[in-house]
């Protein structure tokens, strides 16, 4: 995954366990795209701190993940339902509805 | 949704953020369904303190899913993927496959 992608990823489901300090760095850089002297200037702080509170943020969401494994599983869990939601566009037979039978178990089985 | 089994819903998703002791004690609860004395006599501690321990990971893990609110995201996506799985014991027509594109189109937002 592109990494800007999976910082925001992660930030979406492990965001919360952050301070708000951290939160509202984080969130210039990965939602605002800000740079890092931009982040920087508003702050009044350098732009290696700002620098040191994303790579620290990155870290903790990371060992989140690394711990509790929830973004892996809801991409999964994506990705199947992204091919049921594209087998509704086929021809409506037998077939069709058993593969998507077979896709949703799979994700009850995850679930 | 009935105690224990919310108990063990949070566990699977936050159980790894708990302490190792935490988690031996918690298990023994919950999946091994061990009263407070018989967790008591295995690890050679009170009855109280097992309590303490028990009741300090539910408060824990109900404030993890307080801040992230993953387990209910999860239970959403649970219930629309059992309704997918229905229809498609259902008769194999434009409806059924309509229906389904509906409810996988929720699930997407909602991921």
């Amino acid at each position: 995954m592109e990494d800007k992608i999976k910082s925001g990823y992660l930030y979406d489901f492990y965001g919360e366990l952050l301070t708000e300090r951290q939160r509202s760095v984080y969130e210039m850089s990965i939602n605002e795209d800000l740079s890092l002297s931009e982040i920087a200037d508003t702050l009044s702080i350098s732009r290696q701190a700002v620098h040191d509170i994303i790579k620290r943020c990155d870290h903790q969401l990371q060992e989140y993940e690394d711990k509790l494994h929830l973004v892996d599983k809801f991409m999964n869990i994506r990705e199947d339902v992204l091919k049921i939601n594209k087998l509704t566009s086929s021809e409506p037979g037998k077939d069709t509805l058993a593969e998507i039978s077979r896709l949703s178990t799979l994700i009850l089985e995850e679930l």
